[in-house]
């Protein structure tokens, strides 16, 4: 997340094929370990990046012809990096911008959703831009109808730069009102007690605010049909 | 889906290892086909199930050991069929009961969900056991925050029959009252117009719905905060 919306770490290739455009960190499989374990250690040895606030398997992309030369099958997960945490990254890494998502409009009643085809990553390698607007699509649901938010945010953080975060994952506006609405009538967020410094502009300090829990649940989940004392606990398979 | 509960297609393996357990159906990848165009084949091939009202990605299953023998990494699937359908199945399938999830109980407030480690599958091979239990709860979040029941359902149901295929998927009461406002609230069901014919018992007829859309979508997705026109419309990435 950044000034320029949603951003992937992504390497630069140094050979062909698909020289000097952007890829995905990753690698084969081991011997010894599973996807999950994999996926740790391949983000921790190449691009040193183990501030991870959650993980969790995309899927799995095996069109025959998705990378040249032997058949390779990408099992792709999404990891979020809180806002307030950098990272130091190789040289020939960098954290890029992701396109966003198609334009919204209201559909028409029986208009199916716009699949999404366009790469989100500009100059990616095979289809890793492909696996990115898969990225970018699984993150903005998942705002939606869990408390997936933790990931994003510091710690400890103001209702505005909260808000800040939730625009530019979903990528259209959201009201600071309604989101501490929302989010508090799901006990999500709690206050600290503590307010933050005043800004440039002075004025009255800020609320900082926390999430109640970092631990991934749908918040929502059809919640008049769950039985009594388990609203909002639902975890996510 | 049946008086018994989820039910999901096994076969009997007829060879060690793990012979006479229950299997999933499932085969290599083809060279030319990506896992989407593989699962639709086999389930054609080698069950003659063509009638999967939906299928999604499951996961990855990678744990090194989980089959004897060299390695094998499994991507599974969740596919539903309509509970009004019963493909004809070859002699060694079945449609075998799912243990239900994990009693419900109203968690502490700082409790962790519980994971799901027992076996679904009574009698599965390999790790199918933990693949089934994962599909029956990915089955169990969806109905709640997704319109996936038209996946289960008949074309045209009474309340009352939708409200048994919840009760089943979910695993826990549901009120039919609680569920028709809900689902037409989101303006998800339809009355057709027409009415059952009567039970064994007499009594007024029901009237027949069915739902306003067979394409998977969150129902319910913080729509608060989606930009106007879109409620109720996000697609599921």
């Amino acid at each position: 997340m950044g000034d320029d919306g949603v951003q992937v770490l992504a390497w630069e290739r140094a050979r062909d094929p698909d020289r000097g455009r952007w890829a995905l960190p990753g690698g084969r499989l081991g011997d010894d370990e599973d996807v999950e374990a994999s996926v740790l250690r391949q983000l921790a040895e190449k691009v040193d990046v183990r501030e991870v606030a959650h993980v969790e398997q995309l899927g799995v992309f095996s069109e025959p012809g998705r990378v040249p030369g032997t058949r390779l099958i990408a099992t792709a997960f999404l990891g979020l990096v809180p806002s307030d945490v950098d990272p130091v990254v190789p040289d020939d890494t960098a954290w890029r911008p992701v396109s966003p998502p198609p334009a919204e409009r209201a559909p028409a009643p029986d208009a199916l959703p716009t699949p999404v085809r366009a790469p989100a990553l500009a100059g990616a390698a095979f289809d890793h831009g492909t696996i990115v607007a898969a990225a970018r699509d699984r993150l903005r649901a998942k705002l939606s109808y869990t408390n997936l938010g933790f990931a994003l945010a510091p710690r400890e953080f103001t209702i505005s730069a909260l808000r800040d975060l939730y625009v530019t994952a979903l990528g259209h506006p959201v009201s600071a009102t309604n989101l501490q609405r929302v989010l508090t009538r799901r006990a999500l967020l709690e206050p600290t007690g503590a307010v933050a410094p005043p800004g440039p502009s002075g004025g009255r300090p800020a609320a900082l605010f926390r999430f109640t829990d970092r631990t991934l649940r749908v918040t929502d989940a059809f919640a008049v049909l769950k039985p009594p004392g388990e609203h909002g606990r639902g975890a996510v398979p």
